[in-house]
C-alpha cells in the first residue's frame, strides 16, 4: 500500500477514529486503525467492538492495498506536522511497518496485519430514513445530559430513539433519564422512518455522532435496527451497537396535572441558582424555591458554611409554594434553554416538576423534587 | 464591619487571597482571608504561613472592623454576581456572621475572629530596592520551567534570585535547575540591590508573583532579607518566606569550553523535537541530535511503536557529533527562546549543553545529554 494524502483531510478522518479507539486495550489491535487504499479512496477504519467508524476521503493511490497502525500515534503526528503538507504512507509488509513521510520528517510505525482487525458484520436494517444534521444535534444535545451513568441501570445509559405520538402526529424523539431527571425532544418524524424500532444508543455513540454532526447542514442517512443504528454522511459511517435492554416506560414519568405555572428568564434564573448555591459545599446542594404572587425566592441554607437567598422577578398567579430541587439538576436543565423564557409548571412539594421552552412542547423536561 | 466595593474591584482582591489559601486546610483559619477596613480603604489579607498576600483598594467604608471569612467562598460569589454590581459586606459579631449583599442577592457567611488570624511577623529587610516588573517577569519566566519538584532536594524548589557578576559587571540573577538542566537569566542590577543577600524564592511564591507583575509595566518595591523577600505594588504585597537551604554553586555546571556551535531556528527546531518524539511512549523520551556540516538529523528509536527522523537545516562547522538529551527538556529550552536563534553550544556526547538565545548571554540554559 502506498498513498498520499493532504495533511487537512488526513488528520480529520484519523482524529475520529482515534477519538473511537479505548485508550486503554487488552487487544493490541484495537488500538489500530486500519487504512484501506484502493482506486483514489483511502479509507480510516477503527472500532471498540461496539462502535465502527470508517471515514473515507480522496487520496492519490499509488498501490492499493491495507494495514493497521496505532491510531492514537498516527493521529499524533498528523497533528503535528506542517498545515498544508502532503503526507504519504507507505507499507513495507516484509518489515512489519509503515512509513510516514510528510517534507523531511520521517516516521516509521510498527503494523499489525489487516486480516486480525475486526470489521463489524454488517446488518440488515429495517429502517433507512434521512434526517437533517441540526435536527438530530438537537435531539442528542438536549437530552444527553439527563443519561444516566449507574453501570447498574445499563439501560438508561443512552438516549432512547424512536418514533412516538407528538401532539400534531408522528415525531422522531430522543429521552434520556437518570430516574432524577428526565428529557424528552421531539423532532419532525423523516419520511421512512415510521417502523424504525426503538433504540438505546449509547453514551459514547452520542458523542461520536456528536462530532460527526459538527459544523454542518447536511442530510445525514440513518439505518436502524434492533440492534444496531448507523448513521453516514457521504464521508462517514459511524456505526454502533444498541443498548440491549427496554427503556422503562418514561410516560408515566412525565406529570399530566401540573397547573401551577411559573414563568422565568432561563438565564437568570440559572444565574441565581449557580449563585445561591455557592454557599454549600455539599454534592447534593438543595435549592429551595419559595413562590408567591410573581416573585420568587431562591434559598440554600447550610449550617456550617452559611446561607444565601436571592429573590427573582417571575411570572406566577397560583398560591404560594415552597420546593427544593438539586442545584445541579435545576442548572443543567435551565441551560437547556436556548429561545424563550423557561415555563415550571409545579403540583405540590412532593411531586414532579415539569420545565419546557417557553409553550413549545417539543422538548420538555422532568425534575424529581428534593426536601428541604 | 460595613463596607461596599465595586465588584470588579473585590473580585481581584479576593482572587489574590483565595489563591493564596491551601485548599486542603487543618487549620480552619487559614482558609479564611482577613478583611480590614478603616478610612476609604478595605485590605484582603491571606496567608499559608508562608506565603502573604496584602490586596488593599478604596471602598466606601460604613462601619471600620475587621473579620475573616472562607475565601474561597468569598471569591466564588464574587465571581457570580453580575459585572458592575456594587457589593455590601456587613459584619454581625455577635452571630458570627458576615452578610453579603449585590442587587438581590444576599449571602450570609460563617467568621471567625480576626484575633485567631495569623499575621506575618514583619522583618528587618537588609535590602529595598525598586525593580521594572517586565524585568521581574523575565527573570522568573524564563528560569521557573528549570525549578526541581524534588522534595529531597528541597533547596532546588526554587529560584535563587541574587547578585552576580555579569560579563559588564553586577546583574540581578536568576538560576534555577533541577540537576538535569540549568536556566541562568540576568537583568540589570537595580540601585540599591547590590547588599541583597541571595534567597531561594519558592515555587509557590514564584508562582503568585507572576500575577501580581500579570499586566504592568510598572516598578515593583523589592525587600530582601535572609529569611524573607517581599514584592510589592502600590496595592498589593506579597511577602514569602525563603527557602532556609543553600544553593548549590552552578557556575560549575556551566560549561566553558564548549565550542562546537550550532545555530538553529528556535521555533523549527522545537516543532521538529515535538514530532519525533511522539513515536515514543516512555517518559523519559530520548531524542538523538546527529550533527554534520550544516545539517542536522534529530532521530527517535523506539523498538516497540516504532522509528523517526527529521532532518534540519542548521549553521554547523565543526566535526560530526551525535549527542542525546530527553526530548521534554530539550523542548522546554527550545521554547524559551523569544527573539532569535537558538544557539547551541557541544562539547562532547557526554558532556553538559549549552543553549542561548542568538548571541545574548543575559539567558543561557545547560542541559545535561542522555546516553542513545
Amino acid at each position: 500500500m502506498k498513498l498520499s494524502i493532504e495533511r487537512a483531510a488526513l488528520l480529520k478522518a484519523v482524529s475520529q477514529a482515534q477519538s473511537v479507539v479505548e485508550r486503554r486495550n487488552t487487544i493490541p489491535i484495537l488500538a489500530n486503525v486500519l487504512i484501506e487504499a484502493e482506486g483514489d479512496i483511502a479509507s480510516f477504519r477503527a472500532t471498540d467492538l461496539d462502535i465502527e467508524v470508517v471515514d473515507k476521503t480522496v487520496a492519490q493511490v499509488e498501490r492499493a492495498g491495507a494495514t493497521t497502525v496505532s491510531a492514537v500515534t498516527l493521529h499524533e503526528i498528523v497533528r503535528k506536522l506542517p498545515d498544508g503538507a502532503l503526507v504519504t504512507l507507505t507499507e513495507d509488509p516484509a518489515a512489519g511497518r509503515i512509513t510516514v513521510e510528510a517534507g523531511r520528517s520521517n516516521f516509521s510505525l510498527a503494523t499489525l496485519p489487516r486480516e486480525d482487525f475486526p470489521v463489524m458484520a454488517t446488518s440488515e436494517y429495517s429502517a433507512n430514513f434521512s434526517a437533517k444534521a441540526p435536527d438530530l444535534r438537537r435531539l442528542f444535545d438536549k437530552a444527553k445530559f439527563a443519561i444516566s451513568t449507574e453501570e447498574t441501570r445499563y439501560y438508561l445509559n443512552g438516549v432512547y430513539m424512536h418514533i412516538a405520538d407528538g401532539e400534531e402526529g408522528k415525531v422522531l424523539r430522543c429521552v434520556a433519564t437518570d430516574g432524577h431527571r428526565l428529557a424528552r425532544i421531539d423532532a419532525e418524524m423523516p419520511a421512512d422512518a415510521l417502523e424504525m424500532p426503538g433504540v438505546i444508543v449509547p453514551r459514547k455513540t452520542v458523542g461520536e455522532l456528536r462530532k460527526l454532526l459538527d459544523d454542518d447542514d447536511m442530510q445525514i442517512a440513518v439505518s436502524v435496527s434492533e440492534t444496531k443504528v448507523r448513521f453516514a454522511t457521504p464521508d462517514i459511517t459511524l456505526t454502533s451497537k444498541v443498548i440491549d435492554g427496554t427503556f422503562p416506560d418514561y410516560t408515566r414519568v412525565i406529570p399530566q396535572g401540573n397547573t401551577r405555572k411559573m414563568e422565568v428568564d432561563a438565564s437568570d434564573f440559572a444565574k441565581a441558582v449557580d449563585r445561591v448555591a455557592t454557599v454549600s459545599s455539599e454534592r447534593s446542594r438543595a435549592v429551595k424555591l419559595a413562590l408567591d404572587e410573581d416573585r420568587l425566592v431562591l434559598s440554600v441554607n447550610a449550617p456550617d458554611s452559611g446561607a444565601a437567598e436571592e429573590e427573582l422577578a417571575v411570572a406566577y398567579g397560583d398560591e404560594r409554594l415552597e420546593i427544593g430541587f438539586n442545584a445541579k439538576y435545576l442548572l443543567e436543565i435551565a441551560n437547556q434553554v436556548d429561545r424563550e423564557n423557561a415555563v415550571f409548571l409545579f403540583n405540590s412539594a412532593g411531586d414532579p416538576t415539569l420545565m419546557r421552552e417557553g409553550n413549545d412542547t417539543s422538548a420538555i423536561y422532568v425534575v424529581m423534587p428534593m426536601r428541604v
